[in-house]
């Protein structure tokens, strides 16, 4: 079994590195520019160049019997033109719509599933409007190339709304969201595979730093059992009314013990990377089971499970080699803020794990 | 952090898997007519030829950190000179000893560790007396390259010794042992790593099939908690005395609720795979953190685990992808009885473990 990967980052080698003991071989699509690092010495890296057909794409990635994703931002066109050669999962139309923000916010709110409300912006003199009726603080969020707090701007008042206007960021076309006052961030992941068979695993809790992902810890505490329950609902429905293929990921803020749907994210997600030592089968091999026709692995949690960002840093030793710490490197070259890694704790009690996730962070933060 | 290894098979190729997540690297060392295809793919291959010197051979090998093995028959002379230029583990002189059976029960008795009763051979006309002796049944291995029941044969009555002397095997050294009439075989993993820490896994029961090993059960519960204890007391003693450095397996009989060692593998071990996925940190991970200077994942069981080894055959879909299930396929060439790969159950409750495992035993004799 060939898989093929569009992206070149840290979710297509964790997936190969699933692979490769079940026997898959790996291919990987690169853009112009993109680095490789992550995934030298997994497979075949293609660099993927304008003048190239889906047939020639096909043969240089060694005919895969699936291609699949690591991130939204794909040429889902050229997707769609390789769906003629092998399957395609998740379906290139789910991507095209998440991949947009507008899109996808109008597709959730067509489902009535609850996000926070929004209006379009396609000039930056709409702001004001958008403040009126929304009320602030409000945030910006360009529609396209935004991951990790990128694309991103916060404006608390019609003076950061004037300024906004002032300044030197265009925009083209981006949604204006009404900023939540939630209590926490959550996320879960589900995988469903061809035959159309779901499962979930436990929601994680999730904490950032500077808009990206530093803490999840799963099974989260602050989740109101019928709130996990409305949460697999919201990912049957998607999934469902999708025919999704592959692991899905769901990342919600808890506002007045509601849930609001922040995005979705169409592939696997960081914050699911503690299922790789504390669930029976990881979000990873489930996704390759996905994808291949095979029948899903289980998402039960093998206990409570931390999972840390290493964020434009090492982990020290003493941190990595924790008796209950795995370490997750990514082999990338070292820059701020950066995820270069990431470390698993998993304990048989809440109470023992967060002693350690605060030993852990106190490690790192010295 | 680069690591070498000496051999090329599953288990170098397993290691491999369990040390890319960390960020390190591998290059591997295979004799001259070595099938190379398991870590194909996973780092240099070097193809050993007597023309190489240790220089070389380190300089091929891209200058590692560690040198390791997965098999006990390796040139321990080359392993000396290699130590010159980077740690190796564990010690040659460990291998020496291990890698000849003669030498290996001689070091066993005189650390006064329980073993089956045996002569020396240098002659088969010396088989006789051995039966006057130690009395019938017996069984004859070779001193060198036996594994998995290779170079073994059973002699069960004079008759027998009569034909073996008559027949067309040569022997030149072999050890002469009594048959032990045993009520189980069971394993016991350590690992110990260059501070000197030392951690065991769960004993695990080991089911054979024409002298390979064809499934392990972990914890197993044949075994007596007293029996346990002398167990990791015989670990301790032979890793303290060796200064040993790495994973460590001793196979053992059950004869009159006593332990009785069979062997000694210094090295991960197959009775140890369940450890992938049924335990806080798998054999091969804890090797690798062993060897390379870092402290000792946890050894703690997960549940209640079975690994069954693919002999010569394929897995059915059906079985290596129920939600328990988790297959490590090593990519070798099909050859009847050979370990193709393997597959991993983990479960709550041992009843849920047996019922599974003989769910899965049906589909794989089907």
């Amino acid at each position: 079994m060939r898989i093929a990967i569009f992206g070149c980052g840290q979710l297509a080698r964790m997936l190969a590195l699933a692979g490769w003991p079940m026997g898959m071989r790996f291919s990987f699509v690169a853009e112009e520019a993109e680095d490789t690092r992550c995934v030298e010495g997994l497979g075949t890296i293609v660099r993927w160049q304008d003048s190239m057909t889906a047939q020639s794409i096909f043969k240089t990635l060694e005919e895969p019997d699936v291609i699949t994703i690591e991130k939204e931002a794909v040429n889902t066109a050229l997707l769609q033109q390789l769906s003629h050669y092998c399957k395609i999962a998740p379906n290139p139309e789910i991507l095209w719509v998440v991949q947009h923000r507008a899109r996808q916010k109008k597709f959730l709110t067509e489902l009535n599933i609850p996000t926070a409300p929004y209006v379009e912006m396609h000039d930056k003199q709409q702001l004001l409007l958008a403040g009126e009726s929304l009320g602030y603080p409000l945030i910006i969020k360009s529609c396209e190339q935004g991951y990790d707090g990128q694309q991103q701007w916060r404006i608390h008042n019609q003076e950061d709304a004037r300024a906004f206007i002032e300044g030197a960021v265009e925009i083209t076309h981006a949604i204006v969201e009404k900023m939540l006052d939630f209590t926490a961030e959550v996320s879960i992941l589900a995988v469903r595979n061809t035959k159309g068979e779901v499962a979930a695993y436990a929601p994680s809790e999730n904490r950032h730093r500077n808009g990206t992902l530093s803490v999840s810890i799963a099974p989260t505490e602050v989740l109101h059992p019928k709130l996990q329950a409305d949460l697999e609902t919201i990912l049957n429905a998607l999934m469902r009314n999708w025919d999704y293929v592959g692991v899905l990921a769901v990342e919600c803020f808890i506002v007045d013990e509601q849930i609001m749907v922040n995005e979705l994210a169409p592939r696997v997600h960081n914050s699911g990377h503690w299922t790789q030592d504390g669930a029976v089968c990881s979000q990873f091999e489930n996704h390759l089971r996905a994808i291949s026709g095979q029948s899903l692995g289980s998402t039960a949690s093998l206990g409570h499970s931390a999972m840390i960002n290493l964020l434009g840093c090492r982990a020290p030793d003493e941190l990595s080699s924790l008796p209950h710490a795995h370490l997750h490197w990514y082999d990338k070259t070292l820059r701020e803020g950066r995820k270069m890694g990431h470390i698993n704790f998993l304990h048989e009690s809440s109470g023992a794990l967060q002693m350690n996730l605060s030993h852990a962070l106190r490690l790192l933060s010295d």
